[in-house]
């Protein structure tokens, strides 16, 4: 079979590591899918710069439509970044009957949809293995591996640098900002953090994750979102005394067909399995109707472990071709969305209160919670170092985020509690 | 599309498992593949035995040439063990042109390459997803999310009942004997485990995932093999105590493409990932060249998990049947196999030994190691509550299995050396 000529789009990080594992592993792609497959042009923003990666110059160039428009190429592989620019290049690849493969997590959790329904109906393939939780095959899990069952529930540890730095304030018992600081020394924190620290990269994860687990066009705005920049020192030590650690979770949960999908902070039971996925280390944990508890565990990000997923898509793509079966793909999200109210959103909350240090106090705290309905698994009162302020420790059980609200609306009211310190989800 | 027609070989538990499946998940199915999946016929040894599971009893049929040779089934789902006569009906459905889903692991580690030939000469699909590790979709992972990298480790925890022995060894402080019995009043384990407790239920499923990883035909005889039915309470809370647990695990490495593939209790490191799979619970670590550390986790066995994986591959052979490209898989095993001598299997390893408790006993017991060019990593000695008898514990660094060898050949002939009580390998 004649060689398969990609064009890459982006030499960034994961571009060259996507060049290293195609020509390092050539003989064995070759031993899969029958023919050489070869990088024939990149785009990169300035072909005079210096590179670790010794490459052909005459492949570089600073023009994408010399490679979208290139008759010799066959697969588009995009590691550029970037939203509305790439989704024009994608487009027109496609409209071009170019496949494509992305690492791109922005672009398909805002345009996922449109570029899939795209790819269709011109017959491409679009793969975006690489697109979450970099070096875990993940997406071809939920298509494919999954495919006989009801996913309900799918939590994510899909954002390496919040898992260092949570991990770091458990494990060392330090600040957030020390911590965001050294990470940011250490290149696992960009020096504007916003991203990942409020959330939002794991938020567009999980709308990918989502949509595939659940079947149903999830979209970014559906999710609730929620960073990692409050979390105390202290917080995390009072998890830890209970048993439990805190982590950036991505929690999306289907009952009946209804959904909801949300990134919090999250206190998770150590004998949880995600509880212990430590470090820049990304875990996916799913839980199926008849499958029932799996995780899924590996690098989040990197050069070659992005790359590994980028490259299996490749293959998977040229496979297909060689078979002529690109674009073949049914549309998985044949399900109507439905979000679930926050009457019907059900979870356990931690809650640490400071409150007057008087008698009658803790049975005003627990009458608001069973006024708007929410039981109580455990109660803690205890003195503060501070005169006059106890301090009360709640864990509730199964509670909807619409009476978590009412108390919380409560308490704003009542004289008696200084200040609601902190809250969290709970699980496991 | 019309609908695909299915003939199903056993009605055990996976077999239930399937049927429920199939039958309660219809609906989603349909939307993936475009057409009903229909349980057409099903073996069962005694149609008039009561099962938990309505289903029509004119489906049922004791007599399996009447699924192979039926021309309207299209696909054969094997889910009644055995291995011989198993292999004639497979060959044989296989030779009618009817594809083939098995979750059977004895068959496909014994006769595993040439299922897969006839499958190849006839275009069908076989597919056994289930075979390892239940409802972990491990196998898809080896060939398609790694497809793009070079795997050097497999490690698994791929038998169930065995991790559940050995952690409840760990946990209760129990000793074997007890706890198996325990496991066979559950149902954990079998009237005669011996299959399951001697490593060799695991030794199958290595033998399967060694041949997917390393892309070469890992034969059954090939894995070396010990079980767990010599671990002693003793040894279990040794390995505590120095960070340790001792875990039943599969073993296959690769080096410059020797590889080699085992089975034995290996005392894990408690940091390690796969330290803290609990119970009847399943992992494998896969460590490729460019990815670096991930694992999967899940239940290994079980009606529901078992049949999510025969389903997921039922629902990829009619997906193939709608593109017509079934039986194109390449044939994975393209690398000639190599393995290793003893002197290039190299591991850190564990051992106590119980010596006479004088002077210059350490040195001539260190001497022996150093012998045989074993450093080591770690020595305590201690009293032992008998008198004049000292223990010793030793951790080596990295060395070859010869090399152990060598040095337990030199203690049997030193009359200082007075039992070696335990040798385990370690990892982590």
């Amino acid at each position: 079979m004649k060689p398969v000529k990609v064009g890459l789009l982006g030499l960034g990080t994961v571009g060259t590591g996507v060049v290293r594992i195609v020509e390092g592993h050539q003989e064995d792609l070759q031993s899969q899918v029958g023919s050489p497959i070869v990088i024939e042009k990149v785009l990169v923003q300035n072909k005079s710069k210096s590179r670790s990666l010794t490459i052909d110059a005459e492949k570089l160039t600073e023009d994408p439509w010399d490679i979208i428009h290139n008759p010799n190429i066959d697969v588009i592989v995009e590691v550029m970044g970037g939203i509305e620019g790439t989704k024009g290049y994608i487009l027109e690849a496609l409209a071009h009957g170019k496949h494509v493969v992305t690492a791109n997590k922005d672009l398909m959790a805002l345009h996922g949809p449109e570029i899939l329904r795209k790819a269709q109906e011109h017959g491409c393939d679009v793969l975006y293995e690489a697109s979450v939780a970099g070096g875990i095959p993940i997406i071809r899990t939920l298509i494919e591996g999954f495919s006989s069952d009801r996913i309900t529930k799918i939590m994510g540890i899909v954002n390496g640098t919040t898992n260092y730095i949570l991990t770091k304030m458990s494990q060392e018992g330090a600040d957030y900002a020390e911590v965001l600081k050294e990470a940011q020394a250490l290149g696992y924190a960009e020096a504007d953090p916003t991203s990942d620290v409020e959330g939002l990269d794991a938020a567009r994860k999980m709308t990918i994750l989502s949509t595939l687990g659940f079947r149903a066009n999830v979209a970014l705005e559906d999710v609730d979102v929620k960073g990692i920049s409050s979390v105390s020192r202290e917080d995390i030590q009072y998890a830890k005394r209970l048993g439990y650690e805190v982590k950036l979770l991505g929690i999306a949960e289907r009952q009946d067909d209804y959904i909801s999908v949300s990134v919090q902070p999250t206190m998770v039971k150590q004998s949880h399995p995600i509880a212990s996925v430590n470090g820049v280390f990304n875990a996916v944990y799913v839980y199926g109707e008849a499958v029932g508890e799996t995780m899924f565990y590996g690098p989040g990000a990197g050069e070659l472990p992005t790359a590994t997923s980028v490259v299996a898509d490749l293959v998977a793509v040229v496979k297909n071709l060689k078979l002529g079966v690109n674009g073949k793909q049914e549309l998985l999200s044949y399900k109507e969305k439905k979000l679930k109210t926050d009457e019907q959103i059900a979870a356990k909350y931690f809650m640490l209160l400071h409150v007057e240090d008087r008698a009658g106090v803790l049975a005003r705290i627990t009458q608001a919670f069973a006024d708007c309905e929410v039981s109580l698994g455990s109660v803690l009162q205890q003195p503060n170092s501070s005169d006059q302020i106890a301090e009360i420790i709640i864990i509730t059980h199964d509670a909807s985020k619409a009476s978590i609200g009412k108390v919380l609306q409560s308490f704003g009211s009542m004289e008696v509690v200084k200040s609601v310190k902190s809250v969290y989800r709970v699980e496991g």
